[in-house]
């Protein structure tokens, strides 16, 4: 068999939402990440082999499996599931952790297959098929996970049923202080706390945070940037889920983060920070404020990750 | 008396909300506007000593006219407010019409002032001088017309309260078609008609639909900025202030439009077009439709106004 005849994949974690974006922005990080392992195999069809770091809640049966059906998805669309494939899955990250745990293993699955069987979509194209394995976990259709995992960088999703992403530039010295305290909560969880209504004013509001945001993002203004991240919807209600919400937020803004909030459904919180040294002296004050409770938790301070999914061997 | 002696200013009709831009968004046009003439006086203190266009609607006691409160703001930052000053205000666009009408006289009242007596302040720091203008004529608090009428442009307001704003880039083949039908709409009954309250799922397509539209403005990607002109908020309301809306709107689009919305609380509608041959088609679709009501109406072919209030005499 050839070098390609196998395929390791790396898909990395994700920050959905960003404060002011819910639903509609999410980027990419260097670590945690899921990764797959695809090869040809003699038996058709697709098939589960191996699965780890799951303590042995994930189903093999590939139709009951976000990459499963993620790469099901894809095939069927090729109609290429006769084909014999052979998957090994490596969960790397926490479920439930707001990292985007059920996006990273759709994608890496979805990728996998199609680098597996010769490329024959493009990343972009990829979109669908990999929304479809996050949809089979989540329940939800929303690409602020899945879209940044794919594709890389910053991603806005100007309409998540019509899957209208556009890619924004990172501010070069844009870094990212993500903390995972050990608690799960479940999305449906998160979502369910929040309102059907909300007041137009906070509407208005989040527009212009929003607004603010993306024109912060693209023009490099870090002080525009700070100004926009706040969340007037999801992170009042979602706070409460996550203990000392509120001192973790004044820690990490007293240790000079530009913004910080939920990352997506929680438990995980993230800021924002100018530069390396700002990023690793707000982690730590975020981590100080869990550990005093006393709750562990794991950092993660990162570049803005522009690579998204790729090949690691 | 030296030629400065005598200002005449000239503060440009606005389109604010833009479809998905409710109270953050705005952009000015070329024309219509309104004029402003200041000079010295003997008599301390500001007198409107002449007004033309108003139909004799406008008081002339300063206090309580929209050009005078927003000069005599300023006055009163600068400890100048027994400065002998000459007011005249010609109105040329009318009132109620959804195209700024008292911004425009708001700012020009400020910009005059502040050029006759040297030119203290930066058109920025005019904003909050103009905001308190247009406040007495509208009893809210928004940019979206006097931002973009002071500064030129498109202008993006993060936050209304804080005054914190932006202004974008115009692409360089982006036409505005405005059309006026001749009735009149207060801002407070289309205002009055926006529930308190929306669907949760409405304000994140807005908020996707409003990144989209900043997206596209930014990139220059006139495919984006068609698929981001959707305002699922003010316009299901307000439409049925406008005769023939929709009749109007499928006219502008299938005349080649990249969209079609309502210019701030209307009756005035707008289109985004590439290119002047194509707002020129667009115009026409629509002013034929309230034609065949029948309305009257003016309309107006521009480019953005990247000027904004500017002296011309």
């Amino acid at each position: 068999m050839s070098a390609k005849s196998e395929i390791r994949v790396f898909a990395p974690a994700t920050v959905a939402n960003v404060a002011c974006g819910y639903d509609v922005l999410g980027f990419a990080i260097d670590a945690p990440g899921d990764e797959i392992v695809v090869r040809h195999g003699e038996k058709p069809g697709l098939h589960i082999t191996k699965i780890t770091g799951d303590d042995g809640k994930l189903p093999k049966n590939p139709a009951q499996n976000t990459a499963g059906v993620a790469a099901l998805d894809l095939l069927k669309h090729l109609g290429m599931t006769d084909r014999g494939i052979e998957m090994e899955i490596h969960k790397k990250m926490p479920f439930g952790s707001g990292l985007g745990s059920s996006a990273a293993s759709a994608v890496a699955g979805a990728f996998a297959v199609n680098k597996l069987i010769g490329e024959p979509l493009t990343k972009n194209q990829l979109l669908p098929f990999a929304m479809a394995g996050e949809a089979s976990a989540d329940g939800a259709w929303h690409a602020d996970n899945v879209g940044p995992c794919l594709l890389g960088g910053i991603v806005f999703i100007r309409s998540n049923s019509e899957l209208d992403v556009a890619q924004l530039p990172a501010p070069k010295n844009l870094w990212a202080a993500v903390v995972h305290p050990d608690i799960e909560i479940l999305t449906k969880v998160a979502r369910e706390i929040l309102p059907k209504e909300i007041p137009l004013e906070n509407a208005t509001q989040q527009i212009g945070n929003l607004g603010g945001l993306l024109c912060g993002l693209i023009q490099e203004d870090y002080g525009l940037i700070s100004r926009s991240i706040h969340d007037v919807i999801a992170e009042p209600r979602r706070q409460k889920l996550i203990p000392d919400f509120y001192k973790a937020k004044r820690a990490a803004l007293a240790a000079g983060a530009l913004g910080f909030s939920i990352s997506g459904a929680g438990p995980s919180v993230f800021a924002l920070c100018e530069g390396e040294q700002s990023a690793k002296k707000v982690a730590d004050a975020i981590s100080g404020i869990f550990a005093a409770i006393p709750l562990n938790s794991q950092a993660y301070i990162s570049r803005i990750n522009t690579k998204g999914v790729h090949v690691i061997s």
